[in-house]
């Protein structure tokens, strides 16, 4: 069947289950509740969608999403470069600016070391980061590996922490511990077994 | 701001959290999964949702979605016009004919009574329902409510039968009982209700 013989409703929930989460029943759901919104809401979600994908980017400074020539984080004079985030995603970047206590900057790998899937460290990027690190202007003096104490996040920490330990930059890892607002009562024994390991003095 | 210098990724992620059931964090991560699928995805997605407003109407008969003249299901000559089955909403109608079991015409009311929400006879489509009833070819002989048995739904199809008492066609209500596979235990006292009323003779 050509593609303009294609019924337009099966084809935009065709299009609407791929994304993820949304499964046939809930494209439908959602088809039908675009059609009722009128054509402005279906023409601005579509030039969203266009523009989105045309003009966004990766910073080629620090990986995360632009429609710029650099982030605006990259951009911000006020950062401190001499202070770097390790990240695993443009989420988890968010996630932290949300918090508005980080100044310095970031860099985003885009995924973790996965070997069983077949993401190594070619798959990351982490031959930006050390081209960043070894630059002649050589801003950067502390590496902050945030990326999540999941196995694989905790193993591309350790990765990264061998691969900068040539560098003299110093690297230091996110903590990870009890949440706040938990409870021991609640908490698995490997967050208890991290909060105990990285207790540190009271003053 | 002016429009064009909103952030494109901010603007999808509105566009995106007007769906119904997407709040804020569900469509950032749609934003992020569809950049993820590169321009390919998301040129399809935009092309189907114009597609589909553009396109889409309905049916001038049955009040069907359809992008032709009339519907498919009004334009099958293997269809009975004799019986018409009177649906809430098109989702209704697709869910019958999942069934493969109805061999009629449908009419899509596209709503059910709600006075407290405003809803009268006059936003439901039936002017275009008597319309069809008292046309010079007079082809109905049996009107199927098939409104859903809920408050809304029985208040409309009681509504339905007393305005279609004066042209002299049948009307029956859909059954109302245990779903197959249902359980007396589990079932709510107005099911099991109507499953006693409803009794059949068994033969």
């Amino acid at each position: 069947m050509p593609a303009d013989a294609v019924d337009p409703f099966a084809r935009l929930v065709a299009a609407l289950g791929r994304l993820p989460g949304i499964g046939d029943k809930s494209a439908t759901r959602l088809a039908f509740f675009i059609l009722r919104q009128g054509s402005e809401y279906a023409r601005e979600l579509a030039s969203a969608l266009v523009d989105a994908s045309d003009q966004l980017h990766l910073c080629p400074s620090c990986m995360n999403l632009t429609d710029r020539e650099r982030c605006r984080i990259c951009m911000d004079g006020k950062r401190d470069p001499r202070l770097l985030c390790v990240v695993e995603t443009v989420q988890d970047l968010q996630a932290i600016e949300r918090t508005r206590e980080f100044s310095g900057v970031y860099h985003v790998l885009h995924g973790t070391l996965a070997p069983l899937e077949g993401v190594g460290p070619d798959q990351l990027k982490i031959r930006e980061l050390m081209a960043r690190l070894t630059a002649s202007d050589r801003a950067v003096e502390e590496v902050i590996l945030a990326t999540n104490p999941s196995v694989e996040g905790e193993a591309t920490a350790l990765y990264l922490y061998r691969l900068l330990g040539q560098l003299g930059v110093s690297v230091s890892r996110i903590a990870s511990g009890l949440p706040m607002g938990g409870d021991f009562e609640y908490a698995d024994p490997a967050t208890i077994s991290r909060a105990l390991q990285g207790r540190t003095p009271m003053s």
